[in-house]
Order: structure tokens, then C-alpha cells, then sequence
């Protein structure tokens, strides 16, 4: 489980993606595959409402309990469905701002994904709030490659000359 | 004041807990106790609003001028009563997401403190945000072992091998 | 393009300011200058809803597109304008924050961005996201001197011991 590798400086980033907005998901994504274009490995952990950053396309309701039901429908997410963290207006600022990136040529969050998979972007989720939510692995994209606890998380952190949270 | 150690390559982390809602507050206790079971040194510095994690359950209204009055009665905090990050929906949010942890056997804030007790992690508060808010280190639960000032969070900054803004 | 010097352990530290509110640009701020007068080498780069901090005291409209101009008039900036996270009020919270600062003597965001000035604090600006925004290097104070990429940004966050995104 561990990647630390002893007494070698390593070129390692690994970045908490907690939040489930556009704006902080692109900046996640900006930092992360320029990261792996210099050379860099780079580890994206995503927890909380970063889950809905990797939720595939997702049903209207999921599942088992009655809040893990309404949550799944006030929480859908999906990288179609990303609000801001300012400037929401009702939808309104996350369409303006995939109209201001096209216009500027900014790949969109799911070309980032795209993206990230080629440069070999670890991608992991937390087992725990998934748990919390509900999710299965089944509910999030195949870049998903593992669903770990914090202490693997800590494991590449520790790893790393480079640690966000976003 | 300082505690690097010249030389040694450190196992430390220092989380920074600005936020005061309930799931950020989770999160920097998720990662704290998973590293302090895994032997990291770990040191939380509450600053801002992540001192309503830290708070006594608070009197209705405190500080000595107008203003501090008002503020302490809109952002009362006590770990009992802190919002969510998104989906708060005038209170709904947070007891759902404690019914959930429960059903899944995640521990409470309350329970999470006990932990970080047992596990020796360290709670310091940040002197301007206090001064600014009009609390004292007697508005603050006996884990805030020290009210330090930012150099001091820098010390324990320098020395870890993982920061954290939450 | 880089800073990173080989085989040297450095005192520097690097800020991601990503977010436009008031009370995280204090943070930032205090955190900065405080390691600053400790003699670390301190960089921020403004990327995001963070490019209001350093924006010059804002004209109404800005921007060649119609989308630009609408996130110009909505997303004015400037730092006299910045709200807060939490407890905004329609504004109540940020002048009642700055009333308490002045009460207890800490500097207001014009005072911490010429105390960096002072401290010799390199403010960096994030290029895509000002693309994306329309806004140009003449949109920001002067203090900003470079307008540069996510990599030009590693550079800084490889070779500094501690990294905050905020």
C-alpha cells in the first residue's frame, strides 16, 4: 500500500480534491496535468464532493437508505453538473465560464479527464465518504483505479514535495 | 517556540483549519488521526472560523464591543452546531450527513476530538483571529493547548512533510 | 523559467490564492508576510477568483466579449471590494470584519499588500485564468510581476517546504 520510496527525493504531487465545484475542479485538474507533463507523479484523492467530480453520468436515485436517497438527488454530480464555488446564478456561471474556456481553447473538465488518463494521473477515491454517500465503485468512472482510506492517501503525501487539498 | 529539528528528515504534518463547517472539519480530523495512527506528529492550528470547531458550546452572546457581540451571536459554533460546506440547507444538511455517519459507524466531531486527544494530536489556536473575534483561551475547549501567533504555525510549517490548508 | 536550485534544502513557501474573499486574502496575507519577516522566500500566485486581490480599483465594464463583460460587472474585485466566506450579510460582514481589524490594530489587505511589497514578497499571476477572465497584465496592481502558467507555478511549489492552496 505504501509508496514511499526511503532516502530518495521524489518528484511526487499529490493533490485532496474535497470540493465538488467546476472552478476548483478545473484548477485541480490545470495543476495536476501540467504537474505530469513536467515529469511529475501526480495522485488525485477525491473525497466528499470531489466524489461527484468521478461520478459517472448518475441515475436520478441511488442508493439504499432513505437519506442516501435524497442526498443522491440533491447531490446528482457528474462533471456535467459542477456548480461554482461563487457566481453559481442558478447554473448560469458554470455555462459562461465552459463558453469563456471554449472560446479560450481550455479543455473542458471531461477532456481533462481524458487528459489526465494519458498521462497517467493516479486517480483514488475515499473509501470512506463514499461509505457515507452510499457509492460503490460501480458509481464512479474507470479512471477511478482505487478506493482507499486516508492512511493510503497519507502514504503518498508523505511521498510528495507537493500537497494541496482543493 | 521553534520545534524543527535541524537535519532530520521529519515525519510531521501541520493542517491549517480555516473553515468552520462540519464536513471541511471532518475531513482535517479524517486525515489528522489517520496520521497520528500511523506515527506522524500531528499539529492542527484553528485560525478564523475553524475556531467554532474548538469553541466551548457557547453562551448565547459574548465580547465586549457591539460588533463582537453580534458576531458571537451569527457564528455561535461549538462543534454541535456547525454548517456544511454545501448543501446545508437551513440545518437539514448536517443532521443528515451525522445520521449517515452513524449508521456507518463514522465517528462524530465530538468523538473525533476524543481521539485526537488519546492520539496526542496537537490543537493550537491562532491569537489574531481570537483577538479579532474577541474570544479568549477560556472561550476554548481544554485541547487548545497553546494561542500562538502565525510564525509559530510556520515553525511547525517548515518542519512537516505535509501542509495542509483546509 | 525555474528556481528549483539543485540539492539545496529551501526555506521557501508558496501560496495558491484561488479564492476572492476577504477573510481567506487575510489569511493568505498573514501567513505570507509572517514567514516573509522569518526569512523565508515567500511566493502567491493569484489564479481564479484570487485575481480580485491584486486587480487595480476596477472599472464598471471590461472585456471584449459579452460574457466577459457580464463577469466583469458581477465580478468586479479590486480589494476594497472583496466579500467573505461566510457571514457575508450583503456585505455587513466584510465592514464589520474590517471595523473589529482596525479596533484590534491588524492591517487591512492595502496595508499587507504594501507590507509584501516591503518584504520583497513575489506576487505571480495565473495566466489562463486571466484569459479566460479577458482581463490583461494592465488589469492588476503593479506589485503582480509575472503573469505566468501552472508549470512556471510548480517551479516555485517543488522547491518550497511548505505549499498552501487557499
Amino acid at each position: 500500500m505504501s509508496v514511499a520510496v526511503e532516502g530518495k527525493e521524489n518528484n511526487n504531487i499529490s493533490i485532496i480534491l474535497f470540493s465538488g465545484e467546476l472552478d476548483k475542479a478545473l484548477a485541480s485538474f490545470v495543476v495536476a496535468t501540467s504537474a505530469a507533463s513536467m515529469g511529475m507523479n501526480v495522485t488525485i484523492f477525491f473525497t466528499f464532493w470531489g466524489l461527484n467530480v468521478v461520478k459517472k453520468n448518475p441515475p436520478f436515485m441511488k442508493g439504499s437508505g432513505i437519506m442516501e436517497k435524497m442526498l443522491s438527488i440533491m447531490n446528482r454530480g457528474g462533471h456535467n453538473r459542477l456548480p461554482l464555488s461563487k457566481l453559481n446564478m442558478a447554473g448560469m456561471g458554470p455555462f459562461m465560464l465552459k463558453k469563456m474556456m471554449q472560446k479560450k481553447k481550455v479543455p473542458s473538465i471531461n477532456m481533462f479527464i481524458e487528459l489526465a488518463r494519458q498521462l497517467n494521473i493516479k486517480f483514488i477515491a475515499c473509501e470512506m465518504s463514499m461509505s457515507v454517500m452510499g457509492l460503490t465503485k460501480e458509481d464512479l468512472i474507470e479512471d477511478v483505479q482505487d478506493v482507499v482510506g486516508a492512511v493510503s492517501y497519507l502514504d503518498y503525501a508523505q511521498d510528495a514535495k507537493v500537497n494541496l487539498f482543493i
